[in-house]
């Protein structure tokens, strides 16, 4: 029944700096299977090249073609629309955006700026919103885990300057379903052939459900004790881990 | 018909550092009158006798006990329910929350902490409301005016926290109806004698009206055009400055 395999990242495969137990022989015997696999991620304190490397790195085999980050997907949203903007990123990122940089942006890009979500910066996004600028933002995640901390994602700052500038964001990354869209296109399979599987209950899940896919909860990475219940869409799965996500459906 | 007034007074008294045309002037009028006059405020930038010193400075004639700030308000509400607190707030106040501290705190107090509004900061509170903190806000102001331009208030951090803990924020200043029903009582008037000048239009006006207050919105301080159709509530009155709302109810 599943065709392709769609995984978020961090909390699926790895936790901390990590590898979780079974991810990479998971991620491994996916890639020797002819199942279309994907890895999709809202993360953006690295650039695209960066976040391959980590995961190289930490040992899983990825091609680059095979990866659908947010930032990228913010990058291709601005290109196709001659758009300018301001850029409120983490310094990784600085490169990405530097080329449609102006000041009088069409837009703001908000994504995990990290510690440069400090009053200054936030004031200068809520400045250009005012003048006019659009709200982009790269998902609207609550919070990821570090080490063993949960600590802040872009979506709050996102929902502050949303607050502040009167102005709803358009959300470029997980879980929009034109994100979605995209990758499964490049699956070539039908929507509800694909799998989904991730750790946050709204970006991943929900993000996926709505667009159409099948999504799995794993109770990995960020995972709390009843986030199942908050899932407000029908057919979610849940499973301990990656491993136990494809046993469930025959992989 | 108008009983009482109460003043907002960035943006109603003075717009920067300079007293709005006709504001002390007003003010030195209502206060020979025998009309019961208070100063009401979410400024949490400067403690309760810094503000006073301020408006002092400016030439206006205050007293300490017709000011109503939305920081000693959140001293009374801590203080009445034995709560402790972590602040995130202005360096000014921290005098004011220092017997309140606690690192498992019962609440996550926050203000207008300027510059401290930062990851690391934000993270805190964060850990700290996901841990069973409530969240605890002085208001919920979007912006303000400083100098020439519009600035971040305490309302999109707060917001910023809500999201991330999925917690609901308790409101003790502006535009609560409990912070209006206990200036109402200082005056010793029916809510529905008293007048709330402000240039606000939710905090303010809004709040005001919810109360059971009559509300002006001044066309001064942060004031910008259109303002006027944000009012959700019917009775709003409008006028161009202090001197004009008071000809306009013929005080």
């Amino acid at each position: 029944m599943v065709q392709a395999v769609l995984l978020d990242i961090a909390g699926v495969l790895y936790d901390g700096r990590i590898p979780l137990p079974g991810a990479i022989e998971s991620v491994a015997k996916l890639q020797q299977q002819s199942v279309p696999l994907r890895f999709v991620t809202n993360t953006s304190r690295q650039s695209p090249q960066q976040v391959k490397q980590y995961l190289d790195d930490l040992g899983f085999n990825v091609k680059q073609e095979q990866l659908f980050t947010a930032p990228a997907a913010v990058v291709a949203y601005l290109e196709n629309r001659h758009m300018t903007c301001y850029a409120l990123v983490h310094p990784n990122l600085d490169v990405l955006f530097e080329p449609f940089q102006s000041t009088a942006p069409d837009a703001v890009v908000v994504a995990d700026a990290g510690e440069r979500f400090d009053y200054m910066h936030m004031n200068q996004a809520f400045q250009h919103l005012m003048a006019g600028a659009q709200l982009i933002a790269i998902g609207d995640n609550r919070y990821f885990k570090k080490a063993e901390e949960l600590v802040l994602d872009a979506g709050p700052f996102i929902h502050a300057l949303a607050y502040a500038s009167d102005k709803k964001p358009i959300i470029v990354g997980k879980p929009s379903t034109t994100f979605y869209e995209v990758v499964v296109a490049s699956t070539r399979c039908a929507a509800q052939q694909v799998l989904m599987i991730g750790d946050d209950v709204v970006a991943d899940c929900e993000g996926a459900i709505r667009a159409g896919l099948l999504a799995c909860l794993v109770r990995t990475g960020k995972y709390r004790p009843g986030d199942e219940a908050r899932c407000e869409l029908q057919g979610l799965m849940c499973a301990d881990d990656l491993p136990a996500a494809l046993e469930l459906v025959g992989l």
